[in-house]
């Protein structure tokens, strides 16, 4: 998607080949229009799709996938990253390792939100090396739902996520996907 | 607010006198269009104010302050809860008691997207005893910005939250005041 490359080249930058700094418009100030920009282009993707509820995993995946939520008139319902006092119900739950922070954390969601049968769009602001996604899609099996497709702002396509999760069939739609990139330099791959 | 007074009465539960659940529409599982009716009438109470950017913290935070942030046309800054190895700039920084969780955290933002004169409105999905909004107001000082209002969802009106925050100056609208509750009974103040 251009306006998003174009915000990555003018705003983003590459700390060095693993770790790209996007927190001025994605993940810590967030730019509002951008991001209602990025869920239409999304929507248009996954037009044909079947999409009950839109999914994502706090804390940085909740603005765009509201906007997409938004615009499709669709629950979002995000996935916590660890137990609350306040989620005293039954929980479907899986442990996912972090590579960005080096940690494991617990994705948690409420039995009670998401249904067997149910087709459900996930979104998230990255994919590396797909460990979130996949923890994502464990939780969404337990419940007997169903993946409608997989969209991601950002693709690192350096690193192994997308293959993972397209060898199991999922229809996975990046926004932007990183070739390689070093410091001060990124490079594209171009959707077709 | 009328729309959001009926969702807590008709989704939410009070677990007791101090816990209320509405991880159907506003914590876990997010009803958009709701938010964006909400964003509306936080947006008419501060019509008067010059606000330059929005300011949350992760993650119940991001939804309604996305809202705000895309019908008003402005940024969105979130708070975040941990330092992140990303975060790797100078930070403004400031210790808050979760008295929800019993466990303290550093509230957490970027010297990068918070400037010197900017008028901030704070949004957060809850107001109990205020440290979450103190520890927001800590951070908006430390970068001599301003607060121009404290957009709240619900308030807990039985606890010191407003109090607190009113007594320093500052214009706090709340769209659903509780006034008490209990198990399987909730009771509002209405607004004037």
């Amino acid at each position: 998607m251009k306006q998003l490359e174009e915000a990555i080249l003018k705003y983003g930058s590459a700390i060095n080949e693993q770790v790209l700094k996007v927190d001025t418009f994605l993940n810590h100030q967030i730019d509002p229009n951008l991001m209602y920009l990025m869920a239409a282009d999304i929507l248009e993707h996954f037009k044909d799709k079947k999409i009950d509820k839109i999914i994502t995993i706090e804390a940085s995946g909740i603005a765009p996938a509201l906007m997409v939520a938004y615009q499709l008139n669709v629950p979002l319902v995000f996935f916590k990253k660890a137990t609350s006092s306040i989620l005293n119900e039954e929980l479907y739950q899986c442990q996912v390792h972090s590579f960005t922070k080096n940690k494991d954390y617990t994705l948690t969601a409420s039995k009670n939100y998401i249904h067997e049968g149910e087709k459900l769009l996930f979104v998230d602001d990255f994919l590396a090396n797909g460990e979130a996604a996949l923890g994502a899609i464990n939780i969404v099996k337990q419940a007997n739902a169903e993946i409608s497709g997989i969209a991601i702002i950002i693709e690192k396509s350096f690193q192994p996520g997308r293959e993972r999760l397209t060898a199991e069939g999922y229809d996975v739609y990046s926004l932007a996907r990183i070739k390689q990139m070093a410091a001060n330099h990124i490079e594209f791959i171009k959707n077709e």
